[in-house]
């Protein structure tokens, strides 16, 4: 199968069609779900606006909108924990994007591979945390 | 492994401490996303509020609550393509649910397994549908 992304490397190819017929919310984003293309973990949940998905298109590495910071982020910026992108999906209403992923080390910024690390267990007074660290973020973050 | 979910037959089971410790937004809602437990696909993105998730820990099938008809929806209520809950985790903010679900028949009301059938293929002029129908929605929905 040829990669639908191909070449990635020129913003002149990013389809503005294709990015048309996304339904941004109000406030101009779209949720972002991030999957790991190996394994299908899920691996983080994120929002993007156009300009975020521009950016991920020309570069074939995932940029997310930051609601927090109120800026465009590099996800990797920080730690070098970059997710180069695979396959870029959107459901039925057009109004979230899926990207499937090849993610460096690990995911969350927490240290663990999936920021869904914590299960529900009505037995527990906490989410259960089911997954082990692949980093120690105290050392990673105070690069 | 036991099953950390059961018995979910009994609304007093819910344990609303863990449900206290999820941030809901100020509309009181989390971002759902819910992913095939036997092959990993994602199958869709919905909101749920509080009740919602305490009705899927009752009953065992997601329930959402729908934004656009602004009330609690049992996913399949229509359809009878229910979705069995497997295992239910959180992200490291306690700010999105992910679900693990065993579908009946198709998660998507436009007759595809799952709401991701499109793919971004920069070549053409429309996102590329890279799945087959599991059903006829005109059938389904007409009954």
């Amino acid at each position: 199968m040829t990669n639908p992304l191909l070449p990635l490397n020129n913003a002149s190819m990013a389809n503005a069609g294709l990015l048309d017929q996304l339904k941004f919310d109000s406030k101009g984003l779209v949720p972002l779900i991030v999957q790991d293309a190996v394994n299908g973990q899920v691996l983080m949940m994120a929002y993007m606006n156009r300009e975020a998905l521009e950016k991920t298109l020309d570069s074939g590495k995932v940029h997310t909108y930051s609601r927090s910071r109120g800026r465009l982020a590099l996800k990797g910026e920080s730690s070098g924990h970059f997710q180069h992108v695979k396959e870029i999906l959107t459901d039925c209403d057009g109004d979230v994007v899926l990207i499937k992923v090849e993610q460096v080390v690990a995911a969350c910024h927490e240290g663990y591979r999936s920021c869904f690390f914590r299960q529900y267990d009505e037995r527990g007074g906490q989410w259960k945390t089911i997954a082990e660290r692949q980093f120690d973020p105290d050392k990673v973050y105070s690069k």
